[in-house]
């Protein structure tokens, strides 16, 4: 059997695919900047206690350990006996990989506070790693694509984040999209109502669920951890309601006594909802309750797109009042989206959005009739290249058959060869491979048709 | 005392970073492509096994290790009275970070081999990872832009590449650089002319230090293993002899018995410099029979880029015969150049070549007067955003003081205030950052300046 020698969820990149994938990259980018976007890149490698606790309990699970450097047992005093490999990992690693942009994105700010302006936009594109059950659209090393402003509390960033994610959206062609908004405040709201053994922290580990194991399984989960039917019930009818914002505001309203956490999210929900323009967004938005997103630093609005066409989310993010605490700064509330750039390729290319003329195809082909040749082909290869066009010499004079199998399957635009006799005339032929056409021309005459 | 959250020889990069980063990526993207290179692109993460063995074993310590992931010691039989922190980490650890791009690149061609149209030629620009000591130019995550051709043996590849390092250094306006070229085979041809107790592969490594312990550190070493002084002499005065490169191949005829390899590698050399353009190649080329590259894999012609401005390489490479048997994959000659990203922005800096232009400051920024001004000012941001300008609210309602010196510190163009007055009359009044002119218009006006 043949060896694999490649990790299961880490993927490579072929030409096409990175030539989609920076195609993407640009758009985003491009809308970002006009967002008033700034870009900074931080490290693929944290401190791991920057990472350890930021996530989940389930989320912890997922983040990628590594190892210190050096004889790391020597100064280890460890009782192999009795200790589990959580514990063990603990003492011999102190770096890990970054399992988002986001807690680096804190700890920037915290490093870099003097030098930063304040409300501070940025936005980063890079990979990060989640020792995850690798699925379709779901790799263990995939790209994010981050906005985030920090520094204001201000809902109008919301409606930023809102309107940004349409703009990039739509601008990828694509249509019929939904944004989903929630709000932390109105769960833990809801979760405040009802009675359980459970943390709200894992209610929403629970809720974030629901996509994968429906509201039977999550029922089930809540059961367990002491919630009672009559408010599971509850729960069910106001995640299943159909319905505006307005209304869905309506039945929490009759249904739930009001507290301070859901007067709080229907406060800052209903300023979102009256102040976008909806005329100007060409996606679905669409309020949901039972959003609930993974991760633990969320305290406020909540956002997440999806297709019908795709499971899983395409985007999401939400806001965070105390993400940077845990790197010593406080005071400081932020919101941010992140689009994850692998399940947006595989979007646009089941439904053919990518543009055909994406290619990587050389300009010229020059083929080897043997060292004097490739001497001479050499000489105008180097030349061709200054006017802005691809040019390479074959490596080896093999049989010309061979050479021009080679430049077709390279999507070679002209072959140009160079014999003996059209090296004592210095000219060269020229082999158009799309016509077939074939004209003999001196180095002066090809430029001219540049 | 201060925590600090971030890792020594982790870098980030603040915006003005990025886009010098960006503006030499770019160069260099365009110089590959014009040269006939595809981009790929490898995972971060390969099996700890494809790393381990391909650095030599000083590389292998600078190797991260990533734990299994899961309850790693559930499965294992480890005697932990006995075992080394080696040893215990070839049984916890499964994956590792790359260590260079070249290694990624052979395992991406075995598994992908069907596919690929021979010779192929492959560029990436991604991070590689080393647990060096951190110093100037060095750090432990770095950015690599490799460029390599595989599937041929052929002499015209290593003419391409120098005429890509020399085009790639003048596009950035760099003068003076040096091209260094020697031939591992003239290394082995030399080393065999002595006798020791070394292997070549050390014999190789210890050479490499030449640049930081200089020749009487390199020759210590090489007294401890086995050598005697006469052949240190010999060694040194060639190492030490000026000239060109048949200067240098007429003292190594005349001082050293021939051999195959030695043969083989003068051959090598002589077609390289008797086929090269000097008269199109604008920095310096030298022959360097003490160049040795630290990489055990290299078999024929090594490059590396020096300049007396900075210490270490900037760029380096070389011809590889057995790469991919690693892969199960035979016969498959290549040769290939690195260029370091990190040396080459602080070379660019310290020589004040980075465009003074690159900026990212912002097109517009709206003033906020309250709710009422920023729904109006919202509805032309998001309109003025598909003219191609950057255009932003600012988030809260504060003193116009604090928002002003805000707009300043963002390098913003252009400020926008739309008070109560101004909405009544449907204008604005915009404040030309640089002039410090003020000017009332409509937003039909506004577009018409633009």
């Amino acid at each position: 059997m043949k060896k694999n020698f490649s990790l299961s969820g880490m993927p490579d990149f072929n030409t096409l695919q990175i030539k989609r994938r920076e195609f993407l990259i640009s758009i985003i980018k491009k809308k970002f900047q006009s967002f008033g976007f700034k870009p900074i890149a931080t490290s693929l490698i944290e401190k791991r206690d920057n990472l350890f606790g930021s996530y989940g309990t389930d989320g912890d699970k997922l983040i990628y350990q590594i190892v210190r450097s050096g004889d790391y047992l020597n100064k280890l005093n460890i009782d192999f006996q009795n200790i589990n490999y959580n514990e063990l990992s603990q003492n011999i690693c102190d770096k890990a990989l970054r399992y988002d942009l986001t807690i680096p994105f804190a700890r920037f700010i915290a490093s870099n506070q003097a030098d930063i302006n304040f409300p501070f936009k940025r936005y980063e594109v890079g990979s990060v790693f989640r020792a995850d059950r690798p699925q379709k659209g779901r790799f263990r090393q995939f790209t994010q694509c981050d906005a985030d402003i920090i520094g204001s509390n201000s809902l109008w960033l919301e409606i930023e984040l809102i309107n940004l994610i349409d703009s990039v959206i739509s601008e990828f062609g694509l249509n019929d999209l939904t944004i989903k908004i929630n709000n932390r405040k109105i769960l833990e709201g809801v979760f405040e109502s009802f009675s359980s053994n459970l943390d709200f922290s894992n209610f929403c580990i629970i809720l974030d669920k629901l996509d994968k194991i429906g509201f039977n399984g999550v029922r089930q989960l809540f059961l367990t951890n002491g919630f009672v039917n009559n408010d599971l019930d509850l729960l069910c009818n106001l995640f299943e309601l159909n319905g505006s914002f307005l209304e869905k505001k309506e039945f929490l309203l009759s249904k739930f006594k009001i507290n301070s956490n859901l007067e709080k999210g229907l406060n800052e929900l209903s300023f979102i909802f009256n102040k976008i323009n909806i005329e100007t967004i060409k996606q679905n938005i669409e309020i949901d309750f039972s959003l609930a997103r993974g991760l633990d630093y969320y305290t406020g609005t909540i956002f997440e797109l999806v297709t019908s066409n795709f499971s899983g989310s395409l985007a999401g993010g939400g806001r965070y009042d105390q993400l940077t605490e845990k790197f010593d700064l406080k005071d400081l509330s932020g919101v941010g989206i992140s689009f994850g750039l692998d399940r947006l390729c595989l979007l646009l290319e089941q439904s053919n959005l990518f543009p055909l003329d994406i290619d990587d195809n050389i300009d010229f082909v020059f083929l080897n009739f043997g060292d004097q040749e490739a001497d001479v082909a050499q000489s105008y290869i180097i030349k061709l290249r200054d006017f802005s066009v691809s040019a390479e010499l074959y490596p080896d004079k093999v049989k010309i058959n061979k050479q021009m199998k080679y430049a077709h399957k390279r999507g070679a635009k002209f072959v140009v060869m160079i014999g003996e006799q059209e090296m004592k005339q210095s000219k060269m032929l020229v082999k158009n491979m799309s016509t077939g056409e074939q004209q003999v021309l001196t180095f002066k005459e090809l430029i001219n048709t540049l």
